[in-house]
């Protein structure tokens, strides 16, 4: 798990105060089995608590139990699985500073189902995940039924979805992905689709395009978003600079264009990070903050 | 702990799908200490998900602590406790496959105060066992009072639960059981008698009679059951067949009779099950899973 | 963490049953990490069960976490924190036996925020603590607002706690503590001040004299409190004696005298106390029980 703390301004024409210390710990509580053969069984549980959640800011929550076998690079997880399209490895590749927040790209990849860090609001809702992992290609497929007792299938949000995603890494310098999901978060429609490429120009420096359609006229539609992003070590090894800038044409911005620029500064064990970003909004937001995993 | 998942299939005139994926994920949370005469202190939490329990399904439950001392084969246990009925070493002998399923007998084995994986019904609930342990012989008794305030003795199951428990084995080979509980689950007149032998017929065969006497005329009267049932394990020393027949006297019973087969195969540190069962209403189950403890 | 249980009387009008069976379970859950430049950063959360709590009586709560880092004998803490009031190191010495409990003085050292073992009352709490200790001085301050959100402002006990701290040692034998907070629970105008001291007058003898003052004319208004106590170790090393006589002066009293006396005996690892008391409102309560640290 990980711990992190600092403070986050947001822009906001409410009484809300601007600026707030935003904090989080999150203990992930793995347990976990061999048999003779090799094959590896386990289990997860997760205590989160994320200061000011309505979900899991007054305690830590416990959250639902994901089980996986593992064996030879096939992992097949089942319960509160990871799903595939939220474990695509350049989707969150925008991120910026102590935070990892994005709000140009991140916040407009649309709808989709995720590994829950506290509770479902069905106890039916079932996942399965498959994932294969050979050299320098991840493959996983992912199935949520939101409900697989089949007393709830009228209400919204309870379709099948059904996830892919794709990740290959071509000498070492270049870093390509796609994810596709059908009825994301069970919202009928709701089809999201994701490509982004990376390339480390230098040792020291890579550029990147991502590219996601979540414009699928559904009640999660967030428009098409394309984001130019790279990342850039100084000579001492420990600061890296982080930018990006991103255009999104859902009808409702402000402004159609976004961007954040970020630093971070390794500790050796924990860094500290800054990010100052514009939203669609035309809201700037800016956080600092430290974060250190255990 | 331990995890397990698998598909439960379950005949039923709802509109319940009959078959789903069941799992459990359970982690039990020990902390002790030792004082220098050798005394052991310690406490217990429990994190458990039951998929599609209603108390435990949409995230794992946290539960009331137990916390015992133990010497010289003596343990007292304070709290939440195991209660003595519940701890038998054959009540639950019936049980088949990896999910450990007895529709037959252990479904009718009336009610009783356990150790309890999700929260308490009333926070003033509290629990004593003693139990001891010598050679081959286990004696337990436990008392469970629902509301040690004093405030709620009207309402329902607000009695106070004695129950005793004695196992003993003969010559490695005889298992002897018996289990007695009064005003069992706080329920008035709600008193319970289980007895049980289990036999080593061979190296690789056990065959057992269990019989518990749960007609009590209160509101739990589960009737009278008898189970005949056996175990075997194949020449590969990995494979174990295991069954039951029961026979129920309760008047609303479809049937008096009901049977199951099941099958482990032992993974080294998991193991795969499966069973087939038919109970008192005549409907079919079956299930096929995986359990691994760690 | 520990756990702890045994009995506990406590005189009164009620048809509350007067002796009931009390036991808690702790279990701290620490998770930590240090930079090269040897920073430690670090999280904690907690489960605690205590018998008959409205809050944590039926399952052990969980908590909103604490992150903290130190260095040098410098510690930063942000969220869940230890209050500096709370931390003082006099404060509760005169607490007796197993449950460490005293009816005559930490029953009246008025109202404010400690660290929290269950759920907040709002998600946007926030806390922050600086520590500082060096050779025999150990200084603190803290800062908790019931709701940096801003949005909740009006309502009773909203208002910013601020707590400092002194303990200082003198020569291995004198002990001088010090403690203020303004605003305490946020409540308004509840301002409470203690200072005490404790003196080793033979090496197995100690005495005290601790003094808070609680009067505040605030909706937390607890008087003012003066106590004296003392505690005597026997020869065999392993028994301690402690007592307390404290004066209140709250118009509500019915006296305004208390006293306890109480006795712990070691068993290494674990210890066995017992106290007997009378409070301020002339009932008597007595207790028994065995505690261990793990």
């Amino acid at each position: 798990g990980y711990g992190r703390t600092g403070v986050i301004y947001y822009e906001n024409d409410t009484n809300e105060n601007e600026s707030q210390i935003v904090s989080r710990l999150r203990m992930n509580l793995d347990a976990s089995t061999s048999t003779d053969q090799g094959v590896e069984f386990g289990g997860r549980f997760r205590l989160q608590w994320d200061q000011g959640s309505n979900t899991r800011g007054d305690r830590a929550s416990t959250n639902a139990g994901k089980l996986y076998v593992t064996s030879n690079g096939l992992t097949v997880e089942v319960g509160n699985v990871d799903t595939a399209f939220d474990s695509n490895g350049l989707l969150y590749a925008t991120e910026l500073g102590a935070f990892d927040r994005s709000v140009g790209f991140s916040d407009r990849t649309g709808s989709f189902f995720s590994y829950k860090s506290d509770a479902y609001a069905d106890v039916d809702r079932v996942g399965v995940r498959v994932l294969y992992e050979i050299d320098n290609l991840t493959v996983q497929g992912s199935y949520v039924d939101p409900d697989q007792s089949g007393l709830n299938e009228v209400a919204f949000g309870t379709k099948e979805e059904y996830g892919l995603s794709v990740d290959y890494t071509w000498n070492d310098r270049l870093e390509l992905s796609a994810a596709y999901v059908t009825d994301g978060a069970g919202i009928e429609d709701n089809d999201v689709f994701f490509v982004g490429a990376r390339y480390a120009v230098m040792d020291n420096a890579r550029i990147g395009l991502n590219y996601v359609d979540a414009s699928n006229d559904s009640a999660a539609d967030d428009g098409n978003t394309i984001a130019l992003y790279g990342d850039y070590a100084l000579a001492d090894g420990l600061t890296q600079i982080e930018a990006y800038i991103a255009n999104n044409d859902a009808d409702w911005n402000e402004t159609d264009n976004a961007f954040g620029v970020g630093v971070n500064y390794d500790l050796g064990g924990a860094r500290l990070g800054a990010s100052l970003q514009r939203d669609y909004n035309e809201n700037v937001t800016a956080d600092m903050g430290v974060r250190f995993d255990f």
